[in-house]
């Protein structure tokens, strides 16, 4: 076999944990700020960011749900509210106590002990209770239900762990928030987010996910249903890629929303919360990259393709930029995946096989390299991200398709690589997923320490609650994984619970997770 | 003179601030949300916001800034490296010191003792600081500059006044960040931003604006050079819409942002820093409302046709509501601006005459009625914004195109609109421009107590600095005038500065600002 010289510094197989921290840095993606917990969100990385913010913040409109922007802020009491909010949340927040900072006696800044706030605040961890006050005032009668609202906005939850784009004290989201007449329609709600989470997952992102229901153990502090989308990593660990929150009137009942009607009498409105945040950025790393760097998917890039021109320093140049510039317009011309082909022609100074790679890394889909000898020859030299080398002699595998039939071969490479990331991650996915377990001791096999990663089992089980559910989750815990969800496609039961016995009621997947 | 029945509590003429807040409840804009100094933006008033980013953003991308994302909260020490900086936003902070809540001994929440930072955070008023930080770590040679970064964000100032869109504690701006390797660059860089933003003013908002230097009283702590647009609003004052600040070295020395330049040697990089804000929505409102409520830009409208079929519960709605359905794809075809037509058929409940005069208040700028009998007569009835009432006989000015001429009727309105809008703006703050104004006495006399609002005053002066400035700003203050800016296009001086009596150097506007 031919040896390939891949263009990243750590491969998959060797340090998964650390190729994910390489492919961020030598992507350029993001870096460590020197704030605890918080990351710089670098061009590349926050441009991919963009992407998966405005195609999510359309299908947000479609659905009818208005944007606004709420506090940042939340006072100290909103918390107290809700019990089990409190309890999930309260831990881990970032508290503002003082509103001024005057020099202490070492002349250094110190907070004005005069400027201590009555009540703190506290930064965000999550918008349920502001914004129940503010439906409070809105929803007065059942002609002012559903009330659809979403905002887009950073939030702060202090973790002690941080890994960067998964697990980070401030992230940016959305977190759609809405009020309903019934528990019908508030269900309906629930579903229509988590199944616009799935289609923006699989169909932008190329990242195949599972939707399904949480167990009572994994729902969102105060919610009555949570729904995921699950999404396998390369490593075989899940990663929890967006949710949805049927509340109940639980929320309602402590903001206070409640409304006449249609006989005249007061109800409490039914709610539901829904979130999806750049830890889709560790998703799309994890699902796409390969040992060369990152891939992205044509939807989410920000440059779907990449010019290079081999500039020489030499009146020859202003020729060979004059081609380029003509292939870029005409690439930019085309439609794919319903836009227009983002294309960048980078002029900027370096030589043009170093640029190709720092190309590669960052996964640009597309990239296009022209010299001398293409223009002579009328050409252009094409690599395809998901298609890099050739096999035969480990060389990048590049194409020489006619300078007049590119934009079109390009427009072709970009539909057809959406699908080809999306269908390699799913079979890949579908590998690692094993369904014939009928014991727990094979589920420790599978995981014992040593054991190839197994990536996750679907089980079946009979949905024990209270310390029925304690004890298995115990169990499980030991072998560090957790239940992801169940799924909803998932064939119905026909079997006993492995945990308990007892006849099963549906099936669960478990895994280790980030 | 006829009498109109305007659809707004207050008029403007009666009481300008009160006039204000009534467009924002009113047109459902914002409210006040609870919590200090923060308000809801929603959706209408948020839905403008949106417009504006969008376009802003695509002047910043087609300038080649990058998007980036920093962290929400700076170290306090950050502060403490650029004096002047700390000076001019030490006063107003709000500043996190603990990471976590515990219940106290009356099972209230408060912040854990246990839990307290050793270093506390600031929520970031400006992010000048932290991403000086960035930068030097971005920024190691020549080749590196410049650096052209932005984000879009939100921040935090404590005040203790504050009025909704214009003075909010927390509000939502962009800030843009540059280094550069000469003070050349840096200045161009500078005055290419508020060229951005006066583009962005004018052609978008419809505001006209006086782009000019600020007297070096009003520049931003540790500035060298602060621009600003200056918009007059309809009661005469000032609104400082956007801000462009040539930094020299001093917060490259704060960060320690140093390179190599082309001959080998070490240089301190020269920055800019530039922000436009959710304040600008506070000046779409006074330059464009009426005493009917909001005139929103057509640029800027969420939507800039509203469809409202006059629905009767009859068998008859379904036919109506295919012709409106036709009626809006028609001109939802067309494009205005570059863009395709934003064009909503409104079919919530309620009597189209009520929802009329909500979109009216709302300031959408074409609002088309189709009831029974326009459909009979294959017409519509429609409503310009900006030319709402017959003037013979005080009714709504209702044209009545036919059906099949309305999408082309609509492009030419909204196009007309834009500029009609600007014109109208441009040519009141003409008249309330004084110039010949040769004596201090003169400017008492105008501002006097009970002399009706002037406007502005351009006047020439000899651009004192330190104490002799000083003792200028006071005689302003006890007029409650500031200096606004110098205006880059006003002609050169020719006289003597009305402050010191000597020859004047150059013209600077003095008024009364928000």
């Amino acid at each position: 076999m031919v040896q390939i010289r891949h263009a990243l510094s750590v491969k998959r197989a060797d340090n998964f944990a650390e190729w994910y921290q390489a492919v961020i840095a030598e992507a350029d993606l993001a870096e460590e700020s020197g704030v605890r917990g918080c990351m710089v969100m670098k061009p590349w990385g926050y441009g991919i960011w963009e992407r998966i913010q405005r195609l999510m913040d359309a299908r947000i409109k479609a659905a009818g749900v208005d944007n606004c922007y709420f506090p940042i802020f939340i006072p100290l009491s909103n918390f107290e509210r809700e019990a089990e909010h409190v309890e999930g949340f309260a831990k881990e927040m970032a508290v503002v106590t003082h509103h001024r900072l005057i020099a202490g006696e070492d002349g250094k800044l110190v907070p004005d002990p005069e400027a201590k706030l009555e009540e703190p605040l506290v930064v965000r961890p999550t918008s349920e209770t502001i914004i129940g006050d503010a439906m409070a005032r809105w929803v007065q009668s059942w002609r002012d239900l559903p009330l659809l609202t979403n905002q887009w906005a950073n939030v702060v939850r202090w973790e002690m762990r941080t890994r960067m784009f998964l697990r980070t004290s401030e992230f940016l989201w959305q977190e759609g928030h809405t009020a309903h007449e019934t528990r019908e329609d508030a269900l309906t709600e629930t579903h229509r987010a988590i199944e616009m989470y799935r289609a923006c997952a699989e169909d932008e992102l190329a990242i195949p996910v599972i939707v399904g229901e949480k167990p009572e153990n994994e729902r969102f502090p105060g919610a009555v249903e949570t729904w995921s989308i699950e999404a396998m990593m390369q490593d075989g660990k899940a990663l929890q890629a967006g949710t949805s929150h049927y509340l109940g009137t639980n929320f309602a009942e402590a903001s206070g929303i409640r409304f006449q009607d249609r006989e005249g009498s007061q109800q409490l409105a039914h709610t539901t919360s829904w979130g999806f945040s750049t830890r889709m950025v560790g998703g799309v790393i994890m699902t796409h990259g390969d040992d060369d760097g990152l891939r992205v998917p044509p939807a989410i890039a920000p440059h779907q393709v990449v010019i290079l021109p081999m500039l020489r320093d030499k009146p020859e140049d202003a020729a060979l930029l004059a081609y380029c510039e003509e292939l870029r317009d005409a690439i930019a011309g085309k439609d794919v995946l319903r836009e227009p082909v983002r294309v960048l022609l980078d002029r900027k100074p370096g030589k043009a096989a170093a640029k190709r790679w720092d190309w590669v890394r960052k996964g640009a889909p597309v990239i296009i390299e022209v010299g001398g000898r293409d223009m002579e020859n009328d050409v252009v030299s094409l690599l395809r991200r998901d298609d890099l080398w050739n096999m035969e002699n480990g060389k990048p595998n590049f194409s020489t398709p006619s300078r007049t039939e590119t934009a079109d071969r390009v427009v072709a490479i970009l539909q057809d690589m959406q699908t080809a990331l999306f269908v390699e991650a799913r079979d890949r996915r579908e590998r690692n997923v094993t369904r014939d377990v009928n014991e727990f001791s094979q589920i420790e096999a599978l995981y014992a320490e040593g054991a190839s990663a197994p990536g996750w089992v679907e089980v079946q089980w009979s949905r024990p609650t209270g310390e029925e559910l304690e004890a298995v989750i115990e169990r499980l815990k030991a072998l560090k994984l957790t239940f992801r969800n169940v799924p909803v496609d998932a064939p119905p039961a026909d079997g006993k619970c492995i945990f308990t016995g007892k006849p099963a009621v549906e099936r669960i997947i478990v895994g280790r997770a980030y």
